[in-house]
């Protein structure tokens, strides 16, 4: 084949250069929002074995722990208190909420260009976690992440295309108090950027007081349940089984506070889940079906995404690892169940479990990344940035995981055949007493853009080039960027009179 | 999700060494030749029009530039020679060789045990190209590729079970005559590995040259014939729609020779093929099916491999590139065609446009070959090791893309579901009145080792076990892991009196 990779030259910086304008909306290559559904990891026998395990999981095992405002709740909609204080979910009141959820949500950017329209196998691709460690990729250290680490990380996603939305990636360790923690990792993340944030609250009135933060930064209560731009990413279960009494109280809060919520069901297969991958699943389903329940009965239709991210575990060590085969098909797994409910959902995708952004990282975040598209996934959580099986948050790898998932998407986005694009007319003219080639074709040219992802720091040079270029590292352009990005001010920021009414109201730990 | 991830401690060294013996070969996570075809990047319909489009290709335009004899063989099976020296191939003649031809190889290893079953959605992983560069990772170098190279990476081949295959990845160019080093090539292949050889010749005195070893090393003409170890890639077009007149007649004396070919159309969309996938698809396909009908018309049933390695292209620049998702999609695709046509089938994919074994090459690497395996593809070629868009091949990378693939495999794999993997009973025991957790279930430890693949070479530890470890460089331990390799003698070597015979026969370049 090296025959053919030799014409490498000539005009180059030219052509370059004149494709380097950025490009209009309709010609975008790839987007957010495309429809996935290639991958189908799942038979539909086996969706269905999974479906009625989960509904018999319900019925006859139930959850444990539900707040009291939650039993009522759940009763009063038809789901039974056992002796042994576990609620059990009828199939009737199962099947009953699935028909009235709702299936069709956006979740909303405080800029509109933003928008996320959750629906079908629409696919996008965002952060998410609770990193504790930042990694310094300079020192090659693992130290504690700050406030201003998720500032910058929310900058940072601002400008990356194919960033669809930040979900909190990590923990401010720098501030004690936890509401003031949960209050200002609000702030340090929506004055980072204008896609859509999710983050996490601990008890409800945190929960609350993120939520007036909101109205100001909304400009009002209304203007904020007009289109609210955050999400709260609710862990209303500890696996196996039981809700999680205050993180249901949180969501209750939430779902008076008009924030749509992610039911995140985080079971580990092997521990708090069963090790098989369809076990997993199950579980995870039966959890996140209960959830849903009780969502409902709170708030008829409330915003929820249907959050199964069941984790993988290294058997030989008890410890969690996101970058397997396994976690891929984990999550591929939930994408369909998700499809098969029609509802909006959720799972975890771009986990490396290496310490830094290496080949290994690269080969485990883009295996679950572009499964969990190709199946279809709503949200892809933890796309990008993720490192020592979610310890870790990296900016240099948040930054390269906009082209891994450029690369991503244009595999969901998958191949179109029309006469066109089959070329048949094209093949006949450039065979038959043509040039030989399809250089030139009109076809080619004009579909350039259109249909091919260019990397933005991937390298394509040949060696020659890259020799001549001083040989490159990428994690170093990566950091480049990186300082480039946050050299220059962020346009997501709030304007001034409003951030001094914030300041005045909330003790915000980030420098003016 | 932070709080899960703190059970890094106990006993694990003891664990560890416990669980490291190898495994029973029925207890193998992955394995040669598991079934994948649960990613469809085509429908039905879009395979439909493919099919027609090739058909519609090979009964208007054809394919120019067959030798006499080829000529001869395809006039005398149906096809027709037009006044402008194209041989046209009609609907009925393409459908009776599809019908006839063989669709269950066998590629063989020299030792059986590495047999591999062509059929189906049977998925190989293995090596492949004629990359002129090694990749020297210690100087950060691309340097001329030699014959010992070329015997390392199969010594290497041999030693990693998720790498199947052995074809010859990269040119020794440090033989001048033509002729020596294609032979030279094929000795150092088969002396360092038992698995099956893929290798290629320019010329039909050197395929027989060739033929007249491997006579030698498999005891005699009769037990080549038995059981052929090697096959033959051949670049029997020029795309688009030429035959590579002397390639063919290489093609003739392979089949003369007993040796399995590879029918390889490797054009280049948006330079040799339209820069559509679809008809970059539909190109390669018409170039393989008139491959199939030469090859049926010299000798019915003889095997061969529909090779479609349709490539990808920079429009950009011109150059080559292979990590792209549109080159995922390209082998995707021809893996479904094989699937339709019921035919053994091969494509690209593992290629790197990077330079080095770092992030990117990771999440190029995994992208394709992820979604080759899931497609079904029987040979995935180019696997592992190759760089800058084939130009280099890097043994690191080679041990490292034995990690990588086994994880692609496990999703190959996917998910079993059944009584015992639902987990119902399990979930029951567990939440009612049992531990409340799955740790040490019967059905967590009886699995462990059947249904998770554990990576080799890379790290789940904790940040802390890392840095407590000199947070160990990635490559720098594929780079250890090759001098053990190469330090150990290679048990595929010849006995030293048919070596010795071989060295009197051919002038061999590789030392004793």
């Amino acid at each position: 084949m090296n025959q053919m990779t030799s014409r490498r030259s000539g005009g180059r910086a030219a052509r370059r250069a004149s494709r380097a304008a950025p490009l209009d909306d309709t010609l975008r290559p790839v987007r957010p929002g495309m429809e996935g559904g290639t991958l189908n990891v799942l038979t539909p026998a086996q969706i269905e074995k999974i479906h009625a395990a989960a509904l018999e999981a319900l019925d006859q095992i139930g959850l444990a722990d539900a707040p009291q405002s939650g039993i009522d709740y759940m009763t009063a909609a038809g789901a039974t208190l056992g002796g042994d204080g576990r609620l059990r979910f009828p199939r009737a009141l199962v099947e009953d909420t699935l028909a009235r959820a709702n299936r069709g949500i956006t979740l909303h950017g405080r800029d509109p260009a933003h928008d996320l329209r959750l629906s079908g196998t629409r696919v996008h691709y965002g952060t998410a976690g609770a990193a504790v460690h930042m990694v310094d990729i300079e020192g090659k250290q693992y130290r504690d992440s700050t406030l201003q680490d998720l500032h910058d990380a929310a900058r940072i996603a601002e400008t990356l295309e194919n960033i669809h939305f930040l979900q909190r990636p990590m923990v401010a360790r720098d501030i004690e108090d936890t509401c003031e923690m949960e209050v200002n990792s609000v702030y340090a993340c929506c004055a980072g950027t204008t896609k859509h944030v999710g983050t996490s609250f601990s008890d409800p009135a945190h929960a609350r007081e993120g939520i007036r933060l909101l109205h100001m930064i909304a400009g009002g209560e209304g203007a904020w349940r007009d289109r609210p731009f955050v999400s709260n990413s609710n862990c209303f279960v500890v696996p196996p089984m039981k809700f999680a009494t205050e993180s249901c109280q949180v969501m209750e809060a939430c779902i008076e506070g008009g924030m749509p919520v992610l039911l995140l069901s985080a079971g580990m297969a092997g521990a708090t889940a069963p090790s098989t991958v369809a076990g997993a699943i199950v579980q995870a389903v039966a959890e996140c079906l209960a959830g849903l329940v009780y969502v409902n009965a709170v708030s008829p239709g409330h915003p929820a995404i249907f959050g199964t991210w069941p984790f993988g575990l290294d058997l030989r060590t008890g410890a969690m690892t996101g970058g397997s085969g396994e976690q891929a098909l984990l999550s591929a797994g939930c994408a369909q169940m998700h499809r098969f409910y029609d509802l909006p959902g959720g799972a975890v995708g771009g986990i490396a479990d290496s310490k830094l952004p290496d080949m290994q990282a690269g080969w485990e975040a883009m295996c679950s990344n572009v499964m969990a598209g190709l199946s279809g996934l709503n949200m892809v959580y933890e796309a990008a940035g993720m490192h020592a099986s979610l310890l870790g948050f990296c900016h240099e790898s948040l930054i390269l995981g906009d082209d891994m998932i450029g690369q991503a998407l244009r595999c969901v986005r998958g191949i179109e055949v029309d006469d066109e694009t089959l070329a048949l007319d094209q093949m006949r003219e450039v065979c038959l007493g043509g040039p030989g080639h399809y250089l030139g074709t009109a076809a080619t040219l004009g579909r350039m853009q259109a249909d091919h992802v260019y990397p933005s720091l991937g390298d394509r040079t040949s060696p020659k080039e890259w020799a001549e270029n001083g040989k490159p590292d990428l994690v170093d352009k990566a950091r480049a960027r990186k300082e480039a990005i946050l050299a220059t001010p962020s346009a997501a920021r709030f304007n001034p009179m409003l951030d001094a009414e914030i300041r005045k109201a909330f003790k915000i730990h980030l420098p003016m």
